[in-house]
């Protein structure tokens, strides 16, 4: 199963896709779209270059799931507002393609690869380049979408442990009462 | 030539189309994409409610021109980041249907539609209604979409007869020029 990281941002959004294939993750393909060479008042242009370029990478890579980072208020209420407005266009490419959308935090995401919420740039950087058995580095905005990738997958592990474990449970259960009723 | 108007919001976001013949304005269509029905936490889905709304709305009244209000940041941060959201969904709807998108603030709308810019709801409604001789009053979201789609005729009109005077000042230049060099 292919699942697509976005990490949003209205000048960088990074995405990486990796697949899911039992407990193996294998990396895929990572990468940025980027609006800097798109005069800064044109948003309606770079909302549209930010749309296709995510819409592109989903008809390429075919991802079952996508994976996107919850932003936060910052302190600039203008940059909110246009992080805001570059996260829209993202997740509207993602719905548009029909793809199901998980949503998790910066924290989440470094807790999930790295162990705690606290991890810099360089540490997710490092981890994830452990994790899919990279070559080298990856950049830091690709970085940051392949572990939010990796993120899903291990929630996505741990949620069917539980539906098995709940299964399971459920059986354990009614041996158990009727057990009792002996 | 058909102008959309749309007042972006996440709960309900206003469209309204108006015919430019001319200086002739004529109201064609106006109403609202309402997200209230559907969970709160679902943003994807919302978004994606959105987007699709107003690629129907473009579709059905095959507008030239969009003309989309520039959200201003909120006391409430959070609320920005969701209208931020709300905004890049209708405008990526816009663009990936190869609209070209005009921008204008609600004070410019106000000023375009009723002469000032601290005009109220019921005031914009008013004037809506009358400049487009509507049987009734348009609703607020509705009057506010029809007003932005109103703002760029009146500011298209007033770019075409600043072209026109700058050709004809040309020639009057020419002639001027030509009279002293006699």
């Amino acid at each position: 199963m292919h699942i697509l990281g976005i990490d949003p941002g209205l000048l960088i959004t990074g995405f990486g896709v990796v697949d899911m294939d039992g407990p193996h993750l294998r990396y895929v393909a990572s990468g940025t779209i980027k609006t800097a060479h798109l005069d800064k008042k044109d948003l309606p242009g770079r909302l549209k270059v930010l749309f296709d370029g995510v819409r592109e990478v989903v008809q390429r890579y075919q991802p079952e799931v996508a994976s996107v980072e919850i932003v936060f208020v910052n302190v600039n209420p203008q940059a909110t507002l246009l992080l805001g407005q570059a996260r829209g266009a993202c997740i509207t490419a993602l719905v548009s393609s029909d793809l199901a959308v998980a949503e998790y935090t910066a924290l989440q995401m470094k807790k999930a690869v790295a162990g705690y919420g606290k991890a810099g740039k360089a540490e997710v950087q490092q981890m994830v380049m452990r994790l899919l058995k990279l070559p080298s580095l990856p950049g830091k905005d690709a970085a940051d979408a392949l572990g939010l990738a990796i993120t899903h997958a291990h929630v996505g592990t741990a949620m069917a442990r539980l539906a098995l474990a709940s299964e399971a449970g459920g059986k354990m259960d009614g041996n158990y009462r009727a057990g009792r009723s002996r």
